[in-house]
């Protein structure tokens, strides 16, 4: 028996249950809401989805819980040393479907939609100059699974690409800087940025006043990390003064967006409801299953969330 | 002396006498204008972008004119049988540029883009649903350079791509379709139709009431070609009635698109002004300036265009 515990309403929580199941016919799935005393006493595996941090500290038994979310920021913020382990969602497909917004709303910055559609509005027929993808200077913040996919697909769509990690990489065709200086040099040299870091104390922030203003004047941005991490009013205040000339926004501090927030009616952000890459239930849960089969075979946990980088 | 007759501004035509004297500089290019009468007697190649058919009929040696444009259809009607070749531009750079615009607006209608945009102006913060790219099926109208190589550019990221021409042709990774049997099955089946028909005698309405009725209920269209291809009138009442969902259009009848015409201020139509593949000047003065030099040393005009084919 393996509880389901998250925040999600019930309806969407059976959805999961109902894919979990047909991927491990051998295991019973349940809402945590629906666990007995008894149950919640045997638990040593729970599958969470932005899960309430109390509901895992109620399952005494708990060896390791797997997210399907790939961000699990939120449990490792809220449980500063869980008895638990925390495996996170590896999805190949996730990462396709993340590398396809990237070189989605890359191309959107790239060909100026947004500036047509203003066009559009005024009835103003005027070609923009041409910028040849070869000479559009990309970055892509965030070297895991889903930044080297991304960065691999803009490559492969002939633009100049550049990435940034923590720790040195190297992925074919792509520049890649690390550090502190690294940060630095890459976003001088960088026309779009794409923010595809994990939410940790140290990315906390880290795109603020003093780190947008390395990029070069007219550069724009996309964040489909979390919010956190872009410094809103140092972000708004170089849109409005120009030196940025875009954002595509898909992730906020709070989610939905507040209806005041200034981002919605700005001319120079696009706004997009949290959908650079939703899960696909059905691909995660066979992912989950492959890991979980494993587990009850052999008793191995999969590589999980290292509680000091907190990814 | 090689004259470039165009009916672009005279500072339009500098520029591409200036890349086309530095792709060959053994010759002398000269704006049509400025031509004396005995050098209207000698000229045996014209480049031309867009010329006034008349000015080419002044030209009596003339053999062959090589165009700077891919289409060459305004030449091709207001001549009906010309003196002299006609050769169009291939550029593989167009080709490129061109797929990566077929690729950039398909991923626009692919993730819903102008629907987010729609409801950002409502502060409306809905997720729409994911199709993954491979259950998107896309139908390109045209196989030759341009459709073929976008065709495998939609291939490469993920699409499900059928394509249609006149004569059968086979492209990997493409079903491909022929004759007036395969269009109505290809459209039969086609999510997002992309066009990139040459405009012949054959196509001028070719997507009109008959042809889009058969596409899909909540289809899309991209027009990259030339207006004429699409009857307007039949667009907007299926855009009007909802059964097509959305249409991207670079090319119109006349343009720049007149004032009133009632696509400007159509909620489901994006009007680009014609920029989904400008002529690079540069590389296209390179390949015409090696089938120049190929002429002046063999006397071998390139493949031209097939009067009756009209491309």
């Amino acid at each position: 028996m393996i509880p389901f515990v998250s925040r999600a309403k019930l309806s969407e929580q059976q959805v999961w249950i109902k894919y979990l199941s047909a991927a491990m016919p051998d295991e019973v799935f349940l809402p945590f809401a629906d666990l007995t005393p008894e149950q919640k006493q045997q638990c040593d595996i729970a599958i969470v989805a932005n899960p309430d941090p109390n509901d895992l500290l109620a399952l005494p038994s708990l060896k390791w819980v797997h997210s399907v979310w790939a961000g699990v920021e939120r449990i490792m913020n809220e449980l500063s040393s869980p008895p638990f382990s925390i495996v996170r969602l590896i999805d190949s497909n996730l990462a396709d479907t993340m590398s396809e917004a990237v070189l989605a709303w890359t191309l959107f910055l790239h060909r100026d939609m947004a500036t047509y559609a203003k066009q559009q509005a005024k009835q103003s027929w005027i070609q923009q100059p041409m910028v040849q993808a070869k000479d559009r200077r990309i970055g892509v913040l965030g070297l895991g699974e889903l930044g080297r996919v991304s960065a691999r697909r803009l490559v492969n769509n002939g633009f100049s690409v550049a990435g940034w990690s923590r720790h040195p990489k190297q992925i074919e065709g792509v520049e890649c800087f690390y550090g502190e200086e690294g940060l630095a040099l890459l976003l001088k040299q960088t026309d779009i940025l794409i923010c595809l870091l994990p939410l940790t104390a140290a990315t906390k922030g880290l795109m603020g006043q003093k780190n947008l203003s390395l990029l070069p004047l007219g550069a724009s941005l996309i964040n489909f990390a979390r919010g956190l991490i872009i410094d809103d009013d140092a972000l708004l205040s170089k849109l409005d003064g120009g030196e940025l000339s875009h954002a595509v926004l898909d992730v906020f501090v709070q989610e939905p967006l507040p209806e005041n927030h200034p981002y919605w009616r700005h001319d120079s952000v696009a706004i997009l409801p949290h959908i650079s890459a939703p899960t696909d239930p059905i691909s995660a849960s066979e992912i989950v299953a492959t890991n979980i089969k494993k587990y009850r075979l052999t008793g191995k946990i999969p590589p999980a969330v290292d509680p000091i980088r907190g990814y």
